[in-house]
């Protein structure tokens, strides 16, 4: 069922009993509080499209099921309404500035391991109506923000993708090639750990696109590392640019985007699964396709939860990957390309109002903890109101 | 020791077990939710006066007792600073308008049943700065709000009380003398009801001031009884004015405005005990010389409490009562003007941030339930974002 | 529902919560352990006639009921033959001597404060055919242990009562009336808490019996507390008997034996309310008769459980007191001879198996904890197997 | 720390919170009941050599862990004592008779899983004085309960043995040969299955005993699969003798019973380890030589415990190990003769009577549930007492 939400770190309430003490104080049931980011609320908001399709998506929340597993709605309950109301003026975009002043978008923020994980879509649409270039930003690599962003955020908004820039480390493709320490110079790890990049790649370009490699200077690259990077990619006639704005701002950025520009073109995408595809069918096709697993295992769990899926009619919705980041795979401790791979299907959860099926391949963290010093610690203000320590 | 606070109606909350699950989860405890007007956080915005004053009082805060019984505050896991810095713009009083234009400085809301009640320090000093006649609300009777204004907040913000006027009902005065409907007129109820008025009034000539009574008229009110109301404060020599505006508006407060005023003087308060009074003897005074109590009784751990109070330093913070709004006397039961009952105080909470020593004289709800039919079920947005429900 | 039963002092069981984890453990529920003694089957084999009569009770357990309030008994869950085989062998009497030889049957022990207290029926039986004459034992005062035995154990176990002897000591007399320590001579206090004996013998007496009192003496009883006692027996004309059985055994009780055989006749009794009476009444009579309350009062929850009990043909149940036993009263801290007291009567519980409608007056322990030092800290074994510590 | 006992299956007490409610019920904990051959009393009793050891074993049971990590053992609450003298009976072996009125002790019951699982050295010394043979049986298979039997028990007992069976079942054999139906014939997978039969001889025989094989016949199994069997355990000179006790009781057994005789004589044993070896050294060698694993990986959370249990001076226990019955490696799912895999030791208990250093290879139920259709539906008893459908 449904979690709490609070937007706050307090891992002592990932697990809780709720309704203790007399009868008046509710039913004992197990519970949980998740962070907002985490709540399906995000989500809707950043798929909805105005109010009524807010209101819609808000009231379609599955809050429960009866005992003949019959989906019990947030509609069912009138909560639709007031939550609409709650949330109308959060559904307008926000524009904010880079420290270079430049106008930017900031709006909604859905994980992007249980969610899709990407800004709203009514910002996108704001962004394309303002400006001459939208450029947006879909959280972790090819098998998760991209995917999700391709096969749902750019079906349910029906929007074009001109371009696609893939941001590449050398730390990062060090640390796929088995270095120990990213910080120092591994030109044999950099020269395996791109086969990552390459994986990248390939996703995007299996989509139908032709991606810009992003590739992002930090201060510890050495010149070997990065000519070897840059002869790699040449030899592989790969489209890049090296990237400075980690130095040098928006001014390091000038040939990255010059690329991109030039890469510009109408696309025609293939998306990893059809949704009329059954439900099995679609989360074995981002596996195979996407991630490169050999085989699909649902556990009976997740069996039966497909089938209620489909006895309740929701069988078309959306595939949404709840995955780690650490890998391609579904197994944080598989780097680089992993092959052979059995991709776990444990359980599935039906998000009715963003519309997905999100199959849990993994042990997700929905409300993080504090690190041992939580930041809070520094943050003070003094007698005149100025506050200290926030960054 | 401190509870979470989230600012909705879920009675599940008041009573839960959190950390359940693996160690990572914390510790395996019992615990509570209460809503924002119940926090002790409430009760220190009301009382501060400046940002110093607050990252003091909130470092105060007492979150739980060592094995031998000494406090630990939030001080002490740096979170002051913080919750300062987080609270910087809610500590600015906020002015808005009534009805009819006039402006209102609304300022916090602390739980007049558990706290003290009364709108911020820091919203009176902005009025008393602005405009000519300070006009602050103290929620229910003399002997809650009226008694820890005068007790709490005129001490502690050093504020002279130049008038005050009691607002009364020929509802209420009919249900404290014992009638079934009030909406019936009942002139011998009203007869026998008008002595807990007289109580009240008593209670405030006890500080050193003498009200105006605001006979507050509401449209079932018969002729009769106003009659009979004004005839007997005439005999009384009571001053009062009958106040219309829950018909007409400001308009029908004119006349108890005029009264109000002629009554202002430089009144010399006579508080109801010395902060300096052991702990016990200031609540014995409250609930002798207030509630008219013959007894007060002190429960096994209400002693413990209040000698851990004093050995850690706690005794000459205010006395701010946890105490039923519906008797003057801790029994809900008890109507009118009663006698010889006996106070029971059956334990005793110390908030170190207010500086409150709270004693428990009943059952005090501090997280409400949702109706059977939710203010929610009403609220609704339409397509254009317009929200109705709301009233 | 129904408790689990665990035959050891375990506070910590007294509120559990039971099936956390995974569905697999079950449902979350909050749950209890009581003692063997407190345990409804405790008091349905101290009532059982044989094999067929303990498997229909056990058969009648209510472990629960419905949502729309109908009962679920233990033999809808096919429990009750299992229950009465592994009771098979419990079900027989067991005979033991006392340390002066003689022959004593021991059997069952249910709770006198929640259940009826008394020996089990099958015992009596034993004893009848066994011995000239057959002694038995009500637990607690004749509100209690007596008054359960006459309306409860007699009624159904078609049992004569030929004789009544009441233990008086002067100790508890002293206590009734006020005195702080009994163990010092006090003859005022026994002059006022003599009442109580009469109250006890009164009831006795409305029973239809004549009782003897057996004047329990203890070493600390002095001659003046013993002749201001028997003087007042004298002058009130009771039957009565000095007892020295605690300094001298069998031999000190021979006087109070006489006293009794003497007392011997066939009695008429009037029970202290008839079974045909509805739940309340029945309730009523017991606390005005037997207790001299002057008021009853139902909480709500006590009149919808007696509503319900009444629907599913409960009526025509026993009613068993869960009441204290350091008053006549239901207020522990009321002595002597309280008047003008209303009974509370806070919830019914429905014992099935007994056939008791339970009225619960006040909070009765189920489960008691371990003393500070328990007394499984004395209890040793040598290498040879000598136990030591057990008294 | 140490579970409470119950002996019933009762899954709803797996995971339980106690102490709920007032502060009088205790602290609230998670807690857990496990039935009684889980418990280490049950292991304990088993091993115990007298009262004397047995109270101190009892004593030695650790109940939980100060702060800093120091045990706080059942002594130092002064439990052992008590628990002694209330086993001073249990520890008393039984005899009894099976249906051919064969004389056998059958004493204690420790779980095959996460104890020793073998019965009582007491049991086992009394019948070396009282007969001419001495048999006993080890749960499980060579990784199991002989293991164990071997490694702790005749070491601790200080027994020799002098003659080892190992029983057979050609449909388990299937199984390990991967057959389906193991009622079906299918020689190919009894050829492939006879493998783990092999590693369970191989095991024995590194413990410097040869075994003789029981092939214990069941009606199902047909004269091409014996005839296939008996073939392969000629060729390969394996001593065995067919076993018909399933279908001709005793009698079946002569030839079994003959050629252990003949095997009979004073076998000099080699341990899997010497109980010098550090912890981690112990654990491997036994899942290296017994199970055939290639890695051994500790957990983060078992290297602490390990830690632990070396500074509080328990690296000298024996090492007992709760491992999967169903594979002779520690995951379940793995047939026959698995190789090239890697034991996983996710924690340690340390059980300071029995002595054992527990390694938790995987989940292990220490509380079985009820079946769909319980036993006890079927047992009853009649008006005289006759008990039936316990079997």
């Amino acid at each position: 069922n449904v979690s709490r939400t609070v937007d706050m770190d307090d891992r002592s309430l990932r697990a809780i009993i709720v309704g203790d003490g007399p009868k008046s104080n509710g039913i004992l049931a197990s519970d949980s509080f998740v962070i907002t980011a985490a709540s399906e609320i995000m989500a809707i908001m950043a798929l909805s499209k105005g109010y009524e399709d807010l209101k819609e998506r808000l009231g379609n929340i599955i809050i429960g099921y009866t005992a003949d597993n019959r989906p019990v709605f947030a509609r069912d309950i009138k909560a639709n309404g007031a939550m609409a109301a709650l949330l109308s003026d959060a559904l307008k975009p926000n524009i904010v500035q880079s420290v270079e002043n430049v106008p930017a978008i900031i709006h909604t923020g859905p994980f992007g391991n249980i969610a899709h994980g990407t800004s709203s879509i009514l910002g996108d649409y704001a962004a394309l109506n303002m400006f001459d270039y939208t450029v947006t930003e879909a959280g972790f690599g090819s098998d998760l923000g991209f995917e999700k962003f391709m096969d749902i955020v750019t079906r349910e908004a029906k929007l074009p993708v001109d371009a696609v820039v893939i941001v590449a480390t050398i730390r990062a493709m060090k640390h796929h090639g088995g270095a120990k320490n990213i910080d120092e110079e591994n030109v044999p790890a950099l020269k395996t750990g791109i086969e990552n990049l390459f994986a990248h790649i390939k996703n995007i370009e299996n989509f139908g696109i032709e991606p810009v490699v992003a590739l992002n200077i930090h201060p510890v690259d050495t010149d070997k590392e990065i000519k070897a990077t840059t002869e790699i990619l040449d030899t592989k006639e790969i489209k890049y640019a090296v990237s400075n704005v980690y130095s040098r701002g928006g001014e390091g950025g000038i040939q990255l985007a010059e690329k991109m520009l030039e890469s510009i073109r109408e696309n025609k995408i293939t998306y990893a699964y059809d949704i009329n595809d059954p439900i099995r069918v679609k989360i074995e096709k981002i596996a195979r396709k996407v991630y490169g697993a050999r085989d699909i295992e649902f556990s009976k769990e997740a069996l039966m939860d497909i089938k209620r899926a489909e006895n309740n009619g929701f069988g078309k919705f959306y595939v949404c990957m709840a995955k780690t980041q650490s890998s391609i795979s579904d197994n944080p401790s598989l780097l680089n390309v992993p092959e052979n791979f059995k991709v776990k299907v444990n359980s599935i959860v039906i998000n009715g109002g963003s519309g997905f099926i999100i199959p849990i391949l993994g042990n997700i963290m929905t409300m993080p903890g504090l690190p041992r010093h939580p930041a809070a610690e520094k943050i003070d203000i003094d007698s005149k109101g100025n506050i200290t320590g926030l960054s």
